[in-house]
């Protein structure tokens, strides 16, 4: 039976047992529902055995289980592809703006909606029913497969990282494929192939050794919050361009070639603009906003505190300020140096009179995939064919930190490939996935495996 | 009987009166010591009487009443003489930190300590018992004599200014009379003849319609909180002066006399510093610290607020950003047209890609006296005589708004002597007033109204 009849015949069945899946309320967040996080697990370990993996395991953790499930009947000396995704689901409140029940699978004008439906659920069911429609009827696969489909993500992945390092020699691979992404646009198949790093950053001012009275010493005293916010001015130029000595110097240019590409995508900045809700966008000049989201690094303030901040007229000189500052990084940047960089440019810009702290809170490096090898030309022939499209190479402004635990741990390649669209609401209410990209996700991650053939 | 006599011979009694008065907690802003603040009015009230003022009521009005107790046998045509101040005080919390109780007034080190003991029972009561010197006995006055004690200074005088316009015909007065500020240092006797205003605005800046992810906008769209840090920092230039167009147009500047005046004052800059305990004193350049703080306009942030202010990393771009910004204003600036520059220039320094709003909080006139006229004349030979020391001119940075309140209801000039000390605690636990300083301002009124015959 070819691969189009197999999924052609197996439609309703594919989307039923989803549909089953997402009517547990995997709510990692939530303790109250750890006996349906855990079911969740076990229901998934109950399909791959279904589905022909021959060693399926539900692994406790300090937190929720990690299923683990593996075919290793590839040839001698193939290729080992670890797929990876996630259970657990986002809360689903606020539960008065859903249309229809979060865990009652819904389907309207072809968009199937529930919670998890596109994050992860049904994003990692497709690779599940492709593999499925290889290894059913007693049939092989090109490589060997393992799944590593946790239970955490949504709360931060905090046992994950462990985990992969405790078995790194049974889930040793040669390249990760993640399915946690959307497409640029519909019936536009895209692979991202770019991720922005981090540096957050915590900055702290103090002036006074106590909150005084704005009249009593206002003027002789400096004032932690206009501090604060000097030398947060101070760190951009007139262009847009984050001042700080330094920052630039590892940002990798967009070749002519790439500049070109993206530069086709079905994108406009009015539509950006109207999507934000803002009056007009900026940034960087020099560069687009498209490129200023997925190659540019940035600097934004992400929270800020000092003083008074009720209602009405407090007259007190605040004797600290505070501001949270996150900088989103480019290939090469390296968010250690940027910690440091910025840490030194905070304390220079900051005036005497003042003393300044400055934390850095989190950090992770920005992720680049050369678009070649094997599996991603895999990717791209079967992307094409079940879509009928090219697909495009997209990048996201965002970061996903597990790419660089996986890539780390098992010095793989990542090639994330997402089923998802633009306003599909994977936190919010009415969380949708189009039930057409669930089929031909699977159908497309199948013939990629024939393409590795 | 000589003053100097009748006060040697009622120093005990004097104390043991204001004793009792103190240990009624009036505290005007908890509403379970309601009985409490209308008993210590009619404490007050019932002195007032003893003390041979012929005209005594407890008017009561929306919130605590207000002690008015007159003298008007002064021989016709004479002047009639205001005294204002209030009878409650602020609540004594945190407890722990007092070293005697609040409420029991305890004599250490030649200190008063009592909640209230300076602001401003003892100063009302020494002005009581300096009228009483003279009127006790059948005596007579050379002015009439109006005391006005509210119950209500600590929570902003809401019942006040409507008062005295219901009463404008009864209360009308020649100048008005307060102590409820301190002397320069100790042993210095002070006139206050100048105070701040104030224009108190908040700035709303208003970016994307909603909070969004930091990674997947950041670059694109403008950060409300670094344009309001932006907008912040060009409020003031590089020489620490204030960045708004118009804004020192009519700004009074120091006369060569004033600033000689200025400079005899026991004051270091080292001992501001310390007492705040900032690292440097900074501000506009080419003034000392006292000039800042006394006849220099200034703009503090009073409080900052945007975005995710708890614990650790939260990667949100905010849609919004808010300051409370303060400007403290000296003559003959207008606090409504401050409020006007002020707002034209923050839509100036806006960039575009946000929306922004000002709102006028709160604002209030400066208020300068120039020290002359007959009171002024009288109260700096009575100073003098009592404390052995020619009084100085000071200011303070903040404002009174009663005192405008006062000038504007009966076109009246105010004469402010205060007898507290920096350090004094008034809004702080362990309040004090020197014992001395309670009898020889006693003494120092009584002798002032022998200079006004």
């Amino acid at each position: 039976m070819s691969l189009e009849t197999h999924f052609a015949e197996n439609r309703q069945r594919h989307l039923d047992e989803l549909f089953e899946w997402l009517r547990i309320p995997s709510i990692s967040a939530k303790s109250e529902h750890k006996d349906d996080t855990a079911r969740a697990a076990e229901w998934l370990a109950d399909r791959m055995r279904d589905a022909g993996l021959t060693t399926v395991d539900v692994i406790p953790t300090a937190g929720h289980p990690i299923v683990v499930g593996e075919w290793r009947g590839a040839p001698a000396g193939a290729q080992t592809l670890l797929v990876y995704g996630h259970y657990d689901v986002q809360p689903p409140e606020p539960l008065n703006e859903w249309l229809s029940e979060p865990f009652e699978p819904t389907v309207r004008d072809g968009k199937l909606y529930a919670r998890g439906s596109v994050d992860d659920k049904g994003q990692v069911y497709l690779h599940l029913k492709a593999v499925e429609a290889h290894l059913k009827d007693g049939g092989a696969l090109p490589v060997n497969v393992v799944f590593v489909v946790e239970g955490e993500e949504e709360v931060g992945s905090p046992n994950l990282e462990a985990f992969l390092k405790e078995n790194q020699e049974r889930l040793r691979c040669d390249a990760v494929l993640i399915s946690d992404t959307t497409m640029f646009a519909p019936g536009l198949p895209s692979i991202t192939i770019g991720l922005r790093g981090m540096a957050y950053m915590e900055v702290r001012v103090q002036g006074p050794s106590v909150d005084l009275h704005s009249g009593a010493y206002g003027g002789a005293v400096v004032n932690p919050a206009n501090a604060l916010a000097k030398i947060i001015a101070g760190l951009h130029d007139e262009q847009g361009r984050v001042n700080i000595p330094g920052f630039y110097d590892r940002v990798v240019e967009l070749t002519d070639e790439q500049r070109k590409a993206m530069g086709t995508l079905p994108f406009t900045e009015e539509g950006l603009r109207e999507e934000v809700g803002a009056p007009a966008l900026a940034g960087e000049a020099g560069h687009g906003a498209l490129e200023r989201i997925w190659v540019r690094p940035t600097l934004d303030v992400n929270g800020l505190l000092s003083g008074y901040t009720g209602e009405g007229a407090k007259t007190v000189l605040p004797s600290k300020a505070m501001a949270k500052v996150s900088m989103r990084l480019v290939p090469n940047q390296d968010f250690k140096e940027v910690e440091r960089l910025f840490t030194e440019q905070v304390k220079r810009l900051a005036p005497a009179g003042v003393t300044v702290e400055v934390l850095a809170l989190h950090g992770g490096q920005p992720w680049y995939a050369e678009p070649s090898g094997p599996l991603f030309a895999a990717a791209e022939t079967a992307l094409e064919r079940a879509f009928g499209q090219k697909p495009v190479l997209i990048r996201e402004g965002g970061s996903i930190p597990i790419v660089q635990a996986f890539q780390e741990t098992f010095g793989a390649p990542a090639v994330l490939i997402g089923f998802g669209l633009p306003g599909e609401n994977a936190h919010a209410p009415n969380e949708w996935m189009l039930v057409e990209n669930f089929h031909r996700g699977a159908e497309a991650i199948a013939m990629m495996y024939d393409a590795l053939r």
